[in-house]
């Protein structure tokens, strides 16, 4: 603690790691690419896990888990999934260790016990969870199927960072099933914008829903809608995706029910799915050069109380005090921490709630106490000013929703001053080069193109907005005709 | 849905696993050993974990995560740790799958794609938590550091059953560090108590808290305190443990701390968990020939309401009724289903809702409507009584009471008539194979007594109680000087 982080300007990269790790968020682990969450780093995604149940629970789905593993013969099965993952899965070969005879006190994997068939460690859990279903849907009585798993999955990325690409992470994944194609349609629509209320509403992190080009899609996937969010480097993060699996796995994994009519068919089917790389997203949209910024709704503690004071008897007499403001503030469902830790001073106190991203921190000394006064700092703005105690808990109360409402507006600003639309292909890479941001061009459409562009510019098209009014025009690279304009950006 | 269940009595085993399957809480799955937990069975091990999560939180635990994976050479550092899992470890050697060459569309284990070193799924996380514990470890002020994660583990059992024994499960471990000897033993009672009083208060399953013997206990522990509680069948089940770990770990992971006056030392530490093996435990002790039996505080529906009815219109009126009902019920915190599917008639309905458990059922129809009644029906008692519609609510409120303490009631009579003081090894022998349950008798305190008892009569010692006042003795077995008596049974 009390480390200057390396400012945003500087090194926008470092300052983020070095962020992640001061304010105690999560660490690297000894295991290549994986991350240790932190307690303080946990609290605020059970926050987000709290928020999602409950939204996923409201919109009709349940909660259930299926197996780690996936043996390779059921993973293979979707061929198109099985190629978009093969590449980064760690597989299970054996099921025992035995002493190394060669060094004692050390182990060895058992050649004895290999296998017979290798156990893929879960990318992600449509194969396993459709070789279920086969056994749940029989009729039309069986569905919709609408199942959540919260769930760790691992993907064997060569370049880790910190919550936005680890080894392994944290995430929930919706699987559902449905009689018609219409009705799986709207369930993939109807969970990307249970995504986007909440990574706007309880984030405070305006997103772009839209559609992502075939080379962008889900392995296994006829449609992939996703919502996009911009970071205050310029660079676009995809912050969760909802796919319309056609009857991909359905025909995989034979699973077909019979209608109301007695007619055989099979089912429709999506999944969707975000995770601790949100983590990533609320770092990077709110955070200043001296920490974290956390909107109220995702803050551990709301509000922390720090005393000032030299003596015992003073730190009796604010205790006193704040125990009441505590009270307060709890029955306004406000959560508050008293830090009166007495091996830190208040200087120190100070740094650390900064760094963590505490909304709002009131101080309290003696003299607070005779005038009926607190301070109280605002960590999104950074000012301070003086309260009296008997309207401390209105005022505290209204912050709440303003800082939200703040932290949101300052990012929409940012994101919506960060959409940038060009007419040729110098303009774009001037763009994408000296401001960042979204670029909305006109595209012809093939995957050449897009190719071409990510290679010249390393520039992806994030997605097909869904909310369109551009109309037709000329594609950007190749001059050929387009249909509409989409949106071009950097990504993480 | 409908099969009648085996009888407890004519094979209590195939009753158990055709329970589980039928009340749809878990079933079997592609992978060996691991188990699909279903939508029912999940919202059951939600409540369980809601509420031994609040009473972590209550006393001063924070929940992390970390990883997965444990490197071979973490692995084995505490040596008797790694040998006492090393037995039953899946093992990642590899990180990519790629198209096979001799089978078109399939896919084999790259074998360019070798770990440097292997990766150990995780049995159990000491020895990754403690490799971590050392960074955040340095003075008496990090302690006592306070740990609980959520997580799966793996562990490569070769005869595996629903809940009781996967190679795949899910628990909580629990994680602490402290200053001295003394205050970890109070940690790892404090936990075991946690445990005792959560499954008392609210599984309603009674349980003998105690130690292990040497030969029991966790491997790497210099005691491990537990919960055993005893099923219908007479066999025990052991179903949470807390250990006292010493300073071995600390010492393994070189973790020490500077103390207030400048003095270095290993710090001192526990670990506790408890799994979705007390699902077995819950269904075991409650359950009957007919099906599931829950304690109201853990059914995902408390309440379920069926109407009977002939016509839509019947319907409606009963509906509106109904509303009035569930809005009542749901005032006084209780959870309610109406069970209005029109694919179902009320006779599936009521063998579904017996068969899931759901400690009550209303019943209503249109001579009710005209009578201001319902229809009641306990599951646990199976007893059914007409309430007049007025006194519906305090009646239902009461009975979830009552329930509760009915279920715990009957069960702490079951393992209290089943704990039988035996003086001689005839006795002992007689009383294990035609009453069962926990056997009280005197034991020299020799692991090679115990050995010779457990290879000739299957029981082992499940605890040394911790309220014991039963004096000295001569050992059933050697007749040699004891100091105390212990409880022996066949176990889960």
């Amino acid at each position: 603690m009390g480390k200057k982080l390396t400012s945003r300007a500087e090194n926008y990269s470092k300052w983020y790691n070095e962020l992640v790790v001061e304010a105690d968020l999560a660490e690297n682990s000894a295991v290549r690419g994986c991350m240790v969450i932190k307690p303080y780093g946990y609290a605020i995604w059970e926050k987000m896990q709290a928020e999602l149940d409950r939204m996923f629970k409201e919109t009709g789905h349940q909660n259930a888990y299926f197996p780690l593993f996936v043996p390779k013969s059921l993973f293979e099965a979707e061929e198109k999934n099985a190629e978009g993952f093969a590449k980064e899965c760690a597989v299970v070969t054996h099921y025992r260790l035995q002493n190394d005879p060669d060094n004692p006190g050390k182990l060895r994997v058992d050649p004895k016990a290999k296998l017979e068939e290798e156990l893929v460690v879960r990318p992600t859990s449509e194969a396993i969870i459709w070789s279920t279903f086969k056994g749940w849907i029989q009729s039309y009585r069986d569905l919709p199927l609408l199942i959540n798993q919260w769930a760790n999955v691992v993907r064997w990325e060569m370049r880790t960072r910190l919550f936005l690409r680890t080894a392994e992470f944290l995430w929930q994944e919706g699987h559902t099933a449905h009689e018609t194609k219409k009705q799986a349609i709207t369930e993939a629509e109807l969970m990307n914008n249970v995504y986007a209320t909440f990574v706007e509403n309880f984030m405070a992190i305006p997103v772009i829903q839209g559609l992502k080009t075939e080379s962008e899609r889900f392995a296994g996937a006829d449609k992939t809608y996703c919502i996009e969010a911009l970071m205050q480097d310029g660079k676009a993060l995809q912050a969760g995706t909802s796919h319309f699996l056609g009857q991909n796995f359905a025909k995989a994994f034979d699973v077909k029910y019979t209608s109301k009519e007695g007619k055989q068919d099979y089912v429709w089917a999506t999944s969707w799915g975000v995770s601790t790389r949100l983590m990533g997203a609320l770092i990077m949209t709110h955070s200043d050069d001296k920490g974290l910024v956390l909107p109220p709704n995702l803050a551990p503690n709301q509000v922390v109380i720090v005393p000032i004071y030299k003596s015992e008897d003073q730190l009796e007499t604010i205790t006193e005090v704040v125990n009441d403001i505590i009270k307060d503030l709890r029955a306004r469902n406000i959560s508050v921490k008293y830090d009166n830790r007495d091996t830190y001073r208040p200087g120190a106190k100070f740094a650390q709630h900064e760094l963590q991203g505490v909304p709002l921190r009131i101080a309290i000394g003696s003299r607070d106490l005779e005038n009926r006064t607190v301070e109280l700092a605002r960590r999104d703005t950074l000012t301070k000013e003086v309260i009296e105690l008997d309207t401390l808990g209105d005022k505290v109360e209204n912050l709440m929703t303003e800082i939200q409402g703040t932290l949101f507006k300052k990012a929409l600003d940012y994101r919506n001053s960060h959409i940038t639309e060009v007419e040729t292909f110098e303009e774009f890479k001037t763009v994408l080069e000296e401001k960042g941001g979204f670029i909305s061009a006109h595209w012809d459409g093939s995957a050449e193109t897009e190719d071409k562009i990510k290679e010249i510019t390393k520039a992806t098209i994030r997605c097909m907005p869904l909310e369109n009014s551009s109309g037709s025009g000329k594609c950007v690279f190749t001059g050929r005709p387009s249909e509409r304009r989409v949106l071009f950006a950097k990504a993480y």
